[in-house]
This record gives structure tokens, sequence and C-alpha cells, in this order.
């Protein structure tokens, strides 16, 4: 949903073509030709595909840089591309305990001790989040949205959904929440998926993911 | 050290600095001022402090472009962020699981059931790398040396200690391995941090991490 969302907010003709995580689409060879790891999502260019979330959005941002999604200054793109590595290997590899825990261990005891001990992870890592914002920034980076805040969206999301930490605890991280959600292009986004609020609905409906077709 | 690789590559006027992580140094008042996370590595810039070991090698080859560390186009950039996003997220976490279970599940039988989890993971990333270098290239992306090599050296180093998986079911990663040691980066990164080469010590001797200060 993330690089959706700046595909919606960069300008550019896209097609997004949805991929049936549940039914195991991105296992199937036609996908895997596409992303040999088999992780959705996918964002298929001219040139070829690109893999990993928080690179298909630093792409986006740098092949329409006039859209602004992220700064060109090599020092201030960094800390864009930090905050993002934060959340792709500490806030989604909590998520992943409590969503994929067979990855990690074998048997229901241990899924459930992963999953025992996810909010005192994800509480760690968004209160650090909180820490941020806390200076009254509209955005993650400051007064500019850049690629970090759709991203920090989808995990905010997520905990609302009560099972994997307080969402109150983040009073300032539900409130960027809210303002990421009320821009045109995250609305138009929730249309395309025809999912809604990624906060409000369960998991057992989140069935639909999409790659990005760039059609520029 | 896979930055502080980067940063002999690249030319910079730079001092790296000793934490030691096993005493604790990343969790001092004055570290956690420069990287409120309490993890190493981090550079300091005139600018300010980077995290993330992804951006900060991102970082040095944008601000060191005549050095050629990682391609200017956003496609070809691309491919080498999504190789680094893949080790900081998959790679990387599944080390995590042997060197640091308790962050995720409690209790020893849950330290061996993640351990014994690891090869499996190892074995299936690796295989994914191994695939890549099928073609004979020489490097990750190609003809040309960039940023994803010494990051893959890392991972590729810690891999021959033998607790993690079976290094010698991947001949390609380990001449890409023994490629990267042996550029004079490489040598004059294992001089300076004078622990010799990491897949050869053991984990207990592996005391020091470094942070770089960027003197440009």
């Amino acid at each position: 949903m993330a690089p959706h969302i700046v595909l919606e907010e960069s300008g550019a003709d896209f097609e997004s073509v949805p991929v049936d995580f549940y039914a195991g689409d991105q296992r199937k060879p036609e996908f895997l030709r596409l992303n040999p790891k088999g992780f959705v999502g996918v964002l298929i260019t001219d040139r070829g595909p690109i893999s990993e979330n928080a690179a298909i959005m630093a792409y986006v941002a740098q092949a329409f840089p006039k859209a602004g999604l992220a700064p060109a200054d090599p020092y201030d793109f960094a800390q864009v591309q930090s905050f993002n590595l934060f959340l792709a290997s500490a806030v989604h590899i909590a998520y992943r305990h409590l969503s994929k825990p067979t990855l990690f261990a074998d048997g229901p005891e241990m899924a459930k001790a992963l999953a025992a001990k996810v909010p005192e992870l994800t509480h760690r890592y968004f209160g650090m989040i909180e820490e941020l914002l806390a200076d009254g920034r509209e955005w993650i980076h400051g007064d500019r949205w850049t690629i970090s805040d759709p991203y920090l969206f989808v995990y905010a999301s997520y905990l609302q959904r009560g099972d994997r930490g307080d969402p109150d605890r983040f009073p300032l991280v539900c409130a960027h929440r809210e303002r990421v959600l009320a821009r045109s292009a995250t609305q138009r986004t929730l249309e395309r998926e025809g999912l809604g609020d990624p906060g409000r609905r369960r998991p057992a409906i989140h069935a639909a993911r999409f790659a990005a077709l760039d059609r520029r």
C-alpha cells in the first residue's frame, strides 16, 4: 500500500495489478519471474522489475523529481532512507513475528512466544517515532511530506488493530496517521484497492496486495 | 564493517571511532544523542548523524559521486537499494535471531528454537544470491563494484563461522567474498579495525564496532 500511495502522489501513469497474497499468487511462476524472492509488491518499469518497498518508493521519488516526494540533497535523502530502513528492518520484522511466526520457529508454542514479545518491540519502536514527532512537525521529516509518511501510515494503521501493541500510547503517531489518511492520494489508493481504511479493517479481509505497472 | 569499507573505497577523509558493542557503549548517553535507537554504527557528517548501514552506504555513494560506489541512474540505483534492503530485512534478521534471540522471545528454549531455524533461512536467502551470481558476474550488480558488495561480504563472512548455515553450498558467494576481501580498501579496513578476517575470527572476539566521523 505504501508504494501505491507514493505512485498516486507522484503523478505517474501507472496500473496496479492485484496479487492475492493469501491465495499464494506470489509463489506462482509468472510472479517469481518478476520477483524471485516471492514477496509482494513489485514495481514493473520499462527497464525491468524493482522489489522491496523502500527501494520502490525511493525509485519513484527519484524518477519523478518534480513531485518532490523525497529531498534530492544527499544528507536529507539519507534521513528519509534511514527512517524507512528502520521501518523495514525493525517495525516490519516485529509485525512479521506475529503474522508469519512459522518462518522463524516451529510449532504453536513458539508462535505464541514470538507474538507475546511483539507489543514490547512495537512500543519501543513507536516510542522513538512519537519522540521524533514531539516537536510538532506535520510530517516525519518536517514541513514536507516524503515517502516516509505513507510508509509509517501503513504500520501505524496495523497498530490500530490492537493485536500488536496499544496505539493509545502514541497520540502523535495516530494524529500523523489521520493526516496521511486525509490526503487525496491516500484516499484514491484506498478506493483503488477497495479494502477500506487499513486501520479499521480486519486482517482476514486484507487479501489483495498490489503490484504496480509503471506505464510512463 | 560494510560502511567502513565503503568509506575506504570513497576516498573520503574520515575518522573511525570504536564503539564497544559488548561493553554496551551503544547504550551510553553520548552515543544515544547521536543515534537514539542505540544501534551501531552511525556516521557523523558536518550536517549531523546518519544511522542504518544501508542508508549510510547510499549516502557515501551520493556524497562522493566520482568514486562510482553506486550508479546514479535511478533504476540501477534502485537495484542496489533492493539488494541492500534484502540483506537488511531478511539476511540480517535471520542472523539476529541467532545473536539476539531474547529480543524476540523469552527463555532458552525459545532461543534454541529460533537458532534451529536460522540455517533454513540463510540457505534460502544465500541460494537466491548464488543464483544471481550464476551468470559469472564479478560483482553483485555486474562488472562494477558497488556498495552491495562489501555489504554481502560481511554476511557471507559470518556464514563462514558454520553456526548459521553451510557456506559450502554457496561456492559463488564464497568466491565473491574472497574477491571483496582481496581489495585494498577491505584490507585497510581490516587493519584499521584490528580484528582480522571476519570469516575466520570467532564471534567472541568481534568486540569493537566502528562509528565513522566524516571530516570532509
